[in-house]
């Protein structure tokens, strides 16, 4: 496996280890976005109103073929937690309504949804798994255990933001169409990590962000809502793409996508970004990157006196991994491994438990991973920032 | 006057007669814009948690500094737009409650008012004004003749759009004060194009566009609430921002702009575009083209056989020049002279009149104007795109 460490603008002498958190954008992808942006400028008018608009088109119907569905259905969003904010907004969510979702996931969505579900006397149900998750078999029944009559919608995410785990997504939502509630995956860390085909998951709503691992400059995300339910959401911003005369399919676009100014140019490197990863095979990248994070994953939680969260199998694990870490300050512990080390990774609160979270990506190496062993035995030895 | 073409990005041959719409970013702002992006790119943990917020508030900083009032009571956000839905959201209207307004303002508002209002049984009440404008005072009794006992809110542009107007906001507010009514003033085309002093003109609440006449790149706005009725407004999206107990001030800020990631370059750019105008002696250059613009007006309007809409002064003309224009057909006229005379100039739909408008900044001269005079005469000859 080559490593593609010169095509991507990290700062060398960092082990980047966070690629999770938000990205990081090959050079050809960031070059194709600053072009725009300069084409934009260029002739501002002609960009926005005429070129402008058939690139974002052509952008979307590229993005559909990678995501096997139709371009009429995704619209462009900053990010996931925008997606959310159309969902939870329009839901229309009575006194108790109750939606189903799991304790692990990212902090943003708990806010938005338990403002919502404030608003509206809903409740939102974070249904606690036990650590380690063991099957599918297991999360599913742990999982649906909250389930009552009142379950309007079912929120999860494909894979967890501080716990890095992928759930069972497909059968997930198998279940809820049998039981006739809605189903929304929050995929922020699904397309590019893991294969997306919306058709195959048919989740009813989908929510991902291209400018992770797809690798897409920042502020470029998506929303997939299946045409039957398109009516029910009112764009989050009323602009120029709003008309009361709702109709769905091509206006669902307008809809939510007419906002105004704003440089959409990150939308636009979609199609680049989907040709960037074809060329490098980026199925076989992800493949190595998988096995790499789940072979380190039993020596770092040795390191750490834990346990993995669930069996390291491309299941549970793709190429973000996090273990349980004691200590009183995970901030500092963070800062310190990043200025005595040069490590960048997270070291996140959870509920009340700690979480030190290794992402890699194709400009990542085993040495990445060794420099922060090294680091972490440093830490454990010399300080008293982890405990044992 | 020394023209400031070659600071732009415009491609030559074009008569840039729009910058109303998009603005126009200087080379040195944008150069400023893309190495934010490439910092980011080169450590995106350290740029987005640790530096990018720091010259973030540095940004806003400036931003106060030159806008005339206290940092912590604006929240940067991509558009104006973005801004009135915010206010709209959360302004809790009641049944009968008025909004009042002018039949003068941007579609885009008028959208998102009417959605807001019909939600809530309140009234979008759009004064009519008389054109052409007489008087600031005729304009003021004119427009507070549609206030009633149950107006809220007071909502007017600095500058209209699709009309070029300026309008007496200073005046207006005072008297809004006066009777204890929330004073709303859409400023996406104020800052830049004329003094925006926040203390002196005193609205509740000022949305203005950076990206417009501060010329930073696109998706750079800002909305200033006055402390008082901060609490009133919930995020437009609940984020990481986003905290129950809200306290005014620094809240604020936090709550409004902490969305998750987004590229906010373009938000960084303000302190470049403030001194870009300082270099630039921006006052002057501003009454330059200001002059230019009334001293052409009743040129175009002879050859359109139609008055100017307000008298040519400082009071109700800056850098925005609309004149009625009788044609069935304004899009394919638009096209027609961007397309056979590389004139770029907005000839756009207002209720049931037809309006060009020509804009002019640092990289326009009189041969443009010239240019689209000769089109204007052209056309009217030869084809039947203009009626007599």
């Amino acid at each position: 496996m080559q490593n593609l460490a010169s095509e991507f603008l990290i700062r060398p002498g960092i082990a980047y280890l966070n690629f999770g958190a938000f990205g990081a954008c090959p050079r050809p992808i960031f070059e194709r976005y600053q072009q725009y942006q300069l084409e934009l400028e260029q002739e501002p008018a002609q960009f926005m109103q005429v070129n402008g608009p058939q690139y974002l088109a052509q952008s979307r119907k590229a993005l559909a073929t990678y995501l096997n569905c139709d371009a009429d259905d995704i619209v462009y969003i900053t990010n996931p937690s925008y997606g959310l904010n159309i969902i939870a907004k329009s839901l229309q969510l009575q006194a108790g309504d109750e939606i189903l979702t799991t304790n692990l996931e990212y902090g943003a969505s708990d806010k938005a949804w338990n403002y919502y579900c404030k608003k509206s006397g809903a409740i939102y149900k974070r249904q606690s798994l036990r650590l380690p998750l063991e099957s599918k078999e297991d999360f599913i029944a742990q999982f649906f255990a909250g389930l009552t009559a009142n379950t309007k919608l079912i929120f999860l995410s494909h894979i967890t933001s501080s716990t890095g785990l992928r759930f069972p997504v497909e059968e997930i939502c198998a279940i809820a169409r049998e039981k006739g509630i809605i189903s929304f995956v929050d995929g922020a860390h699904g397309p590019g990590q893991v294969p997306v085909a919306l058709q195959k998951i048919q989740a009813d709503i989908y929510t991902g962000a291209c400018h992770k691992w797809m690798m897409t400059p920042k502020g470029s995300s998506f929303l997939y809502i299946q045409k039957e339910l398109q009516h029910l959401f009112d764009p989050l911003m009323i602009s120029w793409g709003y008309d009361p005369a709702f109709t769905a399919g091509k206006s669902f676009i307008e809809y939510h996508q007419q906002q105004g100014t704003r440089d959409f140019s990150a939308f636009l490197t979609i199609p680049t970004a989907i040709d960037f990863m074809k060329k490098h095979d980026w199925v076989n990248v992800a493949a190595h990157y998988r096995k790499l994070t789940q072979q380190n994953a039993p020596v770092f939680c040795e390191l750490l006196q834990t346990k993995p969260l669930a069996p390291l199998t491309d299941d549970f694990i793709g190429q973000l991994c996090s273990a349980e870490i004691k200590t009183s300050e995970p901030e500092k512990l963070q800062r310190h491994l990043f200025e005595n080390y040069q490590v960048e990774i997270p070291v996140m609160r959870h509920g009340d438990k700690i979480f030190m979270r290794y992402s890699l990506n194709a400009f990542n190496s085993q040495d990445d991973l060794d420099r922060l062993f090294a680091a972490i035995t440093d830490i454990k030895k010399n300080t008293n920032l982890i405990e044992s």
